[in-house]
């Protein structure tokens, strides 16, 4: 039975203590991770925002160099990701710059960018099995390669559908040993690339490559797909106003013939 | 200058009085629009609730007849929108149905679904003009003609790029008749194709018709987006769901290669 | 190796056999689920209509009235719904009322939405085991029940944290038998009722009464929460309405001080 | 009317040539706005990476320096703006990650983002207007303020209603001085800021300082919002993260009391 005191506070509207420790908000002074803005501003990069904003530290010169790369990487893949080809879409069809924003971020789905996140998962708990059974990591990568063969799964991160050697791959392998940002993970990953090239003759690629450095970088696997969105929106703004501002939009050439019997600016379906 | 207290008094936690006169919420009551819940369903249909909601009253039974004639020609235009496209590229890049519903709506923009708003506008204020200026209905269709042909403009809710004569419009307006719903906006809209037809040989398309039925039924012109994604979101739904249950996915057919070199479960772009 | 040909052929343009057994598309002519959309149009509810689309054959004469009274059930719960609340937030911040219902259908999440499927899954899992184990409904509640509570979770669709006693399930129960549709999903979900009451006095809510209905009527859980929407996007549609149209918009009451000092008509954050 | 051949075409599959300058894919290589990805990774900046993709060129070295300055002002505001309050309540109700950053992106409306977008536009005419016609800066600071005046509405970019200083701007301004960033539209900014604070106390926010610095930059005022989101989105994802991981979500915060009669897990609209 509910007394009549506790429905009063229960219908009333009620005070809303929201909380969060990203940025302290006061008059005139905005203080993010600890940081007043006006003194990030001009003194930190764009990435070494990120890295503060996500992992709550600012990240040493050699991660910032390798976490540059990583989202340079990320940018684009011209129109064959179902991602951009949404984001055109709603582009084409009138929608406003951040709905197609929305709109591509929301085909990142499972079979998209999911696989940077099941990458990194995969290599992050290999490295928990490794330590927990003292397993080397070729054992360990012999391991993880039958589980996901005897689960009739492929192994993300590895093969890619347009690409034999995903030409970035190996640039982002060469640099994070130039930074000095090549443990544990990206091992893991060499390994397993080692397995696969030999008995499937599959590389490494994208997805594998930045799992296993933002692995090593200490990214909780749960943020790969956001990283991957933060370094993807820019090429994605590109696609939008591209589509926005050409004569023939991509929707046309989707699905449109030639010979329209009357009306062709406003569409109706 | 801000005082201390007022300081204090802006960073707070401050109280939330929402409200709204949409529907009362207390405990194991809900009253909608003035109607108890429990009472509206089983007794209401699906539509009639539709239009309380929106209106904030229940229709007539001949408005009832006609929105559900309304609800029903909004369902499904096969593969051909953007918003279908968009929901199935989503759903085969394997986002959850409601990123691919909202992903689907994200698409209804200017030139999508934005002919029912504009055609809903155009014949409101084309009344409004009528009234005014004490013009008939085919002066006041000439004189909309007239204003869109010299801006360059097509009529919003005529011609169509699949059908030259749109198999759901002329039905609509026949039931239009049978229900009592055919009034002076429809009948501008009427006269606005005789023009149209004799000029270019346009006639009404589905937008056009619903847009002067709802505007008859007294509907803002600003909620025609919102109707027509009312009725069509379950048509997206079948899409979706046929998407997602089908071996070759759509996204396949849009741009992969039968010939992938390794890995074709997991994608990577 | 990849010789040249097949090289041409990944990146040349590719047909795209776009296919659907939804609607079939041709000049002056659409066919869903076998019939010409101008016979639909009229002929039948907007309910029958959302059961073609996803079944893809007509209801009977009272699952038509059940899927009825289920889709006015969905309506609206006032502005508690992280759902209504975001797409309140959105429609103040000045965005399109398709971004704004989009926004609110994205947020749809587990612990939102979520329920009505995890519901139907375990009914419909709980009929097949009763079968598969010649179990009496009672002994599969019990079963269920101790399988949630042994594994720390609470059970879908029962307890309502506004409602003791939620006053659109019973409704909805009641109705069910009246059209006829009350069979084993329903039963099974009133023995949880009954073991839930006697323990703990929780009662089903909006989402366990749908789920079991639905599943009684042959939807696959998969559509629950894509069901759910076709039903809650009017209440949405509503709100985004009352928020555009408001003086004092629903943001301001969450975040701000009445003590602007100076520009308050164009925020900036 | 239409040939049979013609309607063969409109119904037949049809080749889609899509076609993008911003990245040429072919095998194992990848080419965006004329520079292999692998080169382009480990050797240009993110910023940098952000200028080529959207203005198809590199920026100069000071352009980087202002352009990474711009992106980390953008990073965050705390929880008071809308699209973070969207973005935590879906993460809140369970949503995707993918599915909160679109839904925060959706509350970008007019009244939040807008802003910059506005600003830029009226800097930009405002610059076209004063060679046009021969005013000075002061002059044309003058007419625009007079013509926003007259028509009643804020001048954006202008006010903040947190901070009557915000502390952003000012370092912005005084970077783009360091960085010879400081042109002709963030000169018009000035002299408008100048008129402001004499008649009414109003500052620069952080909007006003962005419009003027991207406009100055050459950057078209219709990609003012996205770019905006470019800064944003890492934020966004910041507090995702939080808010999924914390113990208690910010929805219930927001509307919850603490006394729930039954089932707190799941919960039920």
């Amino acid at each position: 039975m509910i007394s009549e005191e506790v429905l009063k506070g229960m219908f009333q509207p009620r005070t809303t203590p929201w909380r969060t420790s990203i940025t302290k908000v006061e008059p005139n002074r905005l203080v993010t991770q600890g940081y007043p803005q006006e003194e990030l501003i001009g003194n930190i990069s764009f990435p070494e925002m990120i890295h503060l904003l996500i992992k709550g530290v600012l990240p040493t010169k050699n991660q910032e160099k390798m976490l540059q790369a990583i989202l340079v990487s990320f940018c684009d893949h011209g129109v064959t990701p179902p991602s951009t080809q949404s984001a055109r879409l709603m582009a084409s069809a009138g929608s406003s710059v951040n709905a197609c924003l929305a709109g591509g971020i929301l085909a990142f789905g499972e079979n998209h960018a999911g696989a940077i996140e099941l990458s990194m998962k995969m290599l992050q708990e290999g490295i928990i099995l490794s330590k927990d059974n003292g397993l080397s990591l070729d054992e360990t990568a012999q391991q993880l390669l039958d589980y996901f063969t005897n689960n009739g799964r492929k192994i993300p991160g590895f093969g890619h559908r347009y690409h034999d050697q995903d030409p970035r791959a190996p640039r982002l392998i060469e640099l994070s040993r130039e930074y000095d940002c090549f443990n544990e993970h990206t091992e893991l990953a060499m390994e397993l690339q080692g397995l696969l090239q030999e008995r499937k003759g599959i590389n490494m690629n994208i997805d594998g490559a930045n799992a296993a450095l933002l692995s090593d970088m200490g990214f909780n696997w749960r943020v790969g797909c956001g990283l991957f969105i933060v370094g993807r929106v820019p090429g994605l703004l590109a696609h939008v106003q591209e589509e926005k501002t050409r004569e023939q939009p991509f929707r046309k050439l989707l699905n449109v013939d030639e010979m329209s019997p009357g009306n062709d600016l406003v569409n109706s379906f």
